[in-house]
């Protein structure tokens, strides 16, 4: 299947690195809001076009991936490009995914495409972990814990208070709220309870480091609901140990049965990712594999991961599938 | 939807007691080859019928969930039943299961019925776990382990060795080789390096425990080729400690992105049972509920968990489900 990116951020970068482990793909065009010029891909003589002439491409793209921000892009790019392609996209703002979902299945279904939406690991494979849990263990509860990882918002965050050079921001489950819900004591978590924020700072020459602790322990929304520690390091440190995107997290599901709910069951499910983007982009591959195939099946509209069935996702024939992993 | 239970062993108490935890489905009746007169349900009034007269059940059950075991009865009795049924089981001779799902498949589609096969958490969730994750990081390695957990079959092999009144085997992961996994350090692991066999045993008055301890230790297939531990146990203290059926395991995906390959992810799920038999249920049951659905839809023959799109499992709508979980 012939597979073309849209934005060559971290995201669109790790869907080329991607398709080359995917035999059964190939990257077809990098598209780009940019002067095609200035983005130099990785993989040899594949092109870049702008995106002013996208219609022109039907028939070089089977699926095309968006890679956009859920802030401002994806939210007018992913009906836009339904109307030409069979697209998928990492929409995550998980309040508005309702008005996102019938935004994009009205165009979608109008024009003959399939679209799958919110696709990754949290909304993705956490959220299916999630349903799958409950529908397993109704009587029951649900903990979704996040990192270690950095946050890119939080990060953002640091860097805009006055005196920082640079900064990255790592969440960090509380290691005694993971232990209370493994041993399926059913604890109520407060936020401040459930995560830590541990910041690294650069700050700039004679800056006043007490002023940057302080305006970011108490910057509402980002930090003040939480137990944060500020580490102030050097730019070299800074550049040696704190340039990568590592991220994870952990889904459980908690709960009773028997005729007395006499017997507990915990369900765990946890994520060690090197690299957030690249492993994002590996799920919305093996999802990008089930859209196409249920294109050519004459299905239209938008799904979610929650309506793909996991055949779909693997290379495998349903007999191999039967055979070897059943 | 109503449901059927045919066979009220362990899985059919645990699918009795599952179904009030799910009020979108009532407990039809019990099927049994006994004497009908000999079952007594914990539910009250459920009446309890004789397999003889099966065929005139048709409209008091919606999908039949067959409980008997993977050795002798449902080979034959999947195939027999979803001649008049929809039917689920949890066939679990992992071998045998391409067979058997042919077997079913044909019978299912000549008489317009659904069944779904070797359902539970092994084969089922595990399986499940195992597709997603060589789905999104094709470069990368399986393990599963089982345990810590009650092995039915190693109990059964301790029991029949002479000298022994009584005995229950534990098969537990090697705590080194799910630290190395975890790791992302992708080692090779023999059978005796993944799992070590626990076992506590009741010896009759004046039995050899040199002899039997030797005997279990040595024997073939099921002891000589792991460590294995013999504690020798009164049967108060047996009774007290070792009646219940605990179970769990771990699925791990472990794999490399990036360019290079320089990037690691570890994928993690595992269980943590009282009771197998409950939990097993408690998966048929959210199975029970999609292939219900799919029947209405007019969809027949003979699917796996595989098959499944997620939002099938779950009561709650496709616009909660977005709103909710994803």
């Amino acid at each position: 299947m012939k597979i073309g990116i849209l934005g060559y951020g971290n995201l669109g970068k790790g869907i080329e690195s991607a398709i080359r482990q995917n035999p059964d793909m190939e990257l077809s065009c990098i598209l780009t809001r940019r002067d095609p010029k200035t983005i130099k891909p990785i993989t040899k003589d594949v092109p870049v076009y702008s995106v002013n002439n996208i219609e022109n491409l039907k028939d070089e793209i089977d699926v095309l991936v968006l890679c956009g921000g859920s802030a401002t892009d994806l939210p007018s790019q992913t009906p836009e490009y339904v109307k030409y392609f069979n697209v998928i996209d990492s929409f995550d703002t998980h309040a508005k995914i309702p008005d996102h979902f019938s935004n994009v299945d009205k165009i979608a279904k109008e024009n003959g495409h399939i679209a799958l939406i919110s696709c990754g690991w949290d909304p993705g494979m956490f959220s299916l972990l999630r349903l799958y849990g409950s529908a397993i263990l109704p009587d029951g509860n649900d903990y979704t814990f996040w990192g270690k990882g950095v946050s890119q918002g939080h990060s953002d965050a640091i860097r805009r208070v006055n005196g920082v050079k640079n900064g990255k921001q790592y969440t960090i489950p509380v290691e005694s709220a993971l232990k209370s819900v493994r041993n399926g004591e059913n604890p109520s978590l407060t936020t401040r309870q459930k995560h830590i924020r541990e910041c690294f700072v650069v700050a700039e020459d004679g800056a006043n480091l007490t002023q940057i602790e302080n305006d970011i322990k108490t910057m509402p929304n980002y930090f003040n609901e939480y137990d944060t520690t500020v580490h102030f390091i050097s730019e070299q440190e800074f550049n040696r140990d704190h340039t990568g995107i590592p991220h994870g997290g952990f889904v459980f599901r908690t709960g009773v049965t028997g005729f007395s709910k006499e017997n507990k069951h915990v369900i765990e499910y946890s994520l060690k990712l090197d690299s957030n983007p690249e492993f994002t982009a590996s799920v919305i591959l093996a999802f990008t594999r089930a859209i196409y195939r249920l294109s050519l099946e004459g299905n239209t509209g938008c799904k979610t991961v929650f309506d793909i069935a996991p055949a779909y996702l693997s290379p495998l024939s349903g007999e191999d599938l039967r055979a070897k992993m059943l």
